[in-house]
């Protein structure tokens, strides 16, 4: 199977949120167009990404949602719950914590962590607060493969480190920090900043 | 000028990232391969993004660092500090009001809001939080264009209601609630579970 490129995976990943979003049955059809307007695309790309995935459309109807459904879960392991861990329990970690929008999507964080001795051992929203030093030993127990990151900038890649020693494969870093990680991890950087950019772009150059 | 798709304004977003991580003087030189390599994509897509806005690449060379900051900066309005207000200070508005990721891009929270009592009137990180209900007369004296809502699902649509008719015309939308906008005023949901869908995928299809 192809690996698609970050942006390939994002435009995947929209098409799936458009189609929870459709208000019509799954044995209806619905065109590369639609799914084009949803990402700003063109109908051709649409195929081209939905191409890789073998013969999903039918000329002239489009593609059935049923079908397109099943394969995005199936890409997405959505069929499943996926733990995740989050270490840094300030105000971005809380925030995090309590994101309904994880939920949605079938992530569920399992556990969180971090140094500050007056929260461990505290729960925030049903999830408890473990002691960074038992990081290692926790993320065995847990059966989690990815990890939020929402720790300062300063600590990011201490803390990074040691999810890479503790067995960690999928790290997402909120914090604004130049990280590295071993070529066998998957490390995702969260740029909030680059939303307000795009923002920014459609006031300057809008309708 | 071309209004480009939002994936389109992403990848230009990376670009203006990417060579200010470059450890290079502004009177050499970056391919359309490196620029490629950072957004995940092809070279022929780097040049047809950046042939919109006149010719700037040569043959053989590359694009000129320097005069391509400039046209991303003139693009991006990084030349100047952008005011942004924020409603809603729980745990996600404290933590972006915190984030250092945004005043990175020039972006700067000058005034947040809530409804609630206990904390209207004190300051978070140097930043003000104001009643809700001044929306409207605080905004008129800010020269605030953006508007971050990170409020609760079942407020976000009544706060970006207000929003609108204190005149603001760009808002980055936190809630991971279904909300309309007049057509004249761009509205940009912000999606974090999107986030880990990417590092999901990459984990199963990894290297």
């Amino acid at each position: 199977m192809k690996r698609l490129s970050t942006i390939g995976i994002y435009r995947l990943a929209l098409y799936n949120r458009c189609l929870s979003s459709l208000d019509r049955c799954d044995h209806e059809y619905v065109s590369s167009q639609e799914l084009a307007n949803v990402t700003g695309g063109i109908a051709t790309q649409v195929r081209k990404d939905l191409t890789c995935y073998g013969k999903l459309g039918e000329p002239g109807k489009g593609y059935e949602i049923g079908k397109l459904k099943r394969m995005l879960i199936n890409i997405f392991g959505k069929d499943k719950v996926r733990n995740v861990i989050l270490v840094g329990v300030g105000n971005l970690g809380m925030a995090l914590i309590a994101y309904k929008g994880f939920e949605l999507q079938q992530f569920k964080i399992v556990a969180a962590f971090d140094n500050d001795m007056r929260k461990i051992g505290r729960h925030f929203d049903g999830v408890s607060i473990n002691d960074i030093r038992d990081l290692k030993a926790t993320i065995a127990s847990l059966n989690a493969e990815i990890a939020i990151v929402s720790v300062s900038t300063s600590s990011a890649q201490e803390v990074i480190n040691e999810l890479v020693s503790a067995g960690i494969k999928s790290i997402l870093n909120f914090a604004p920090a130049r990280v590295s990680v071993p070529k066998e991890v998957e490390l995702h950087n969260v740029d909030l900043s680059i939303e307000l950019d795009k923002l920014y772009y459609l006031l300057k150059n809008s309708r």
